[in-house]
């Protein structure tokens, strides 16, 4: 059976080198396909006609490589930032960029939580800590501020990876999956559950990506209101 | 080798009837002496002193009873709430008793993402939502709100969950892992990372739970401010 990582028919061991990015990028390629369990070293071989020892020349193990594939995935959403955008309107985009970069590769939201201190995303935090400092953030509330935005978007990831691990090998749609829990939730008893019985009624036209930003503005309101109100106190 | 779940000498098999109470009870001991791997139904046995049949009289599976392991320590945080006290107050409470239960037993964190739907969870939305209404966020923007305090609650769930795996099997504690860290991030080029070298001089004295709640006052400002801002379209 061929397998279905293998997208071209199996062609004689290829000749050229391999580079590191080539593997990178074959490895989140069947990490998209088919999740994080298919990803071995055994299927990156098939998929790139190549052998064991082609492949350890540039990758130390497997939690190597996929650490370079969520490295791939994370470099890419802050490469395409405008440098010189308003703070904010780059804040929000930098979250946006991210919360799609989750949503259609899911299995790089367990890997942020897994190594949070990769060197991608570093620099993510630098990208956030330097918005937020031309947003007038003082140095003080910095670390504060950077570290709210980033668990939030953190939470949202691990959030995403567990619904597309409870979705994957069910035949379910992700449409399909918020109707159920619309419907489990509408059924909820009102008295008990006055507000998720209401969320439920409302949860099929819900937008993930809608409330995900609603969020992103929230938490930016209250760093500007609190560095607002502390003013006097930060001029430096 | 007695396995260092049995707290006693190997007893004789128990006479008495087993509850669920006291079978979950059990399974939050293992996980909490020994993590996630550890919790298994052989586990089980041993540390009751009982069969496999007594347990799944009233446990479906392991994943039932991790469900029901989580139910119990959030269910905790929950019930100790005061029902009068001032919302924000409440509030503030409310995710330090979650930051508290997941810091103690790490494996929630984990699990809090894995099944984010459990009846417990519901209560815990539920129980900000009446919180937050109580401050006066109108009901349109109820479940932006709430959404935003629990995933950011999640994020920090998650993160210290990963920390938590990071650290077991190896001797190292908490704070020789965070001064290891401020010492890597110490080290970096101060050029291209300002903030995250910055930060790693001051991680020694970094306190997580004081970061948390600062986290928390800057979503309830954020969620306060934006709500203010729009109470002229939210009179009903």
């Amino acid at each position: 059976m061929v397998p279905m990582t293998t997208k071209a028919p199996r062609t004689p061991r290829r000749t050229e080198a391999l580079s590191r990015d080539v593997i990178v990028k074959a490895a989140v390629e069947i990490l998209d396909a088919q999740g994080e369990n298919a990803l071995t070293l055994r299927a990156l071989t098939m998929h790139l006609a190549t052998g064991y020892g082609a492949i350890y020349h540039h990758i130390a193990d497997r939690s190597d490589l996929l650490a370079a594939a969520t490295d791939h995935v994370i470099a890419g959403t802050l490469t395409g930032l405008a440098a010189d955008a308003e703070p904010r309107q780059a804040l929000r985009a930098l979250a946006l960029g991210l919360f799609d970069a989750i949503d259609a590769h899911p299995w790089v939201g367990a890997q942020l939580t897994r190594e949070p201190w990769r060197p991608t995303l570093l620099d993510l935090y630098e990208a956030v800590s330097q918005r937020l400092r031309a947003l007038g953030v003082p140095e003080r509330a910095l670390s504060d501020s950077a570290g709210v935005l980033v668990n939030y978007i953190f939470g949202i990831a691990a959030q995403n990876a567990a619904n597309a691990r409870a979705l994957a090998g069910s035949k379910t749609d992700r449409a399909t999956f918020l109707a159920a829990v619309a419907e489990q939730w509408a059924q909820l008893d009102p008295a008990r559950y006055p507000s998720v019985h209401r969320a439920g009624t409302h949860l099929r036209e819900h937008d993930d990506r809608a409330q995900f930003l609603a969020g992103i503005d929230l938490i930016l309101a209250g760093i500007q209101t609190v560095n607002h109100a502390d003013k006097d106190s930060s001029a430096r």
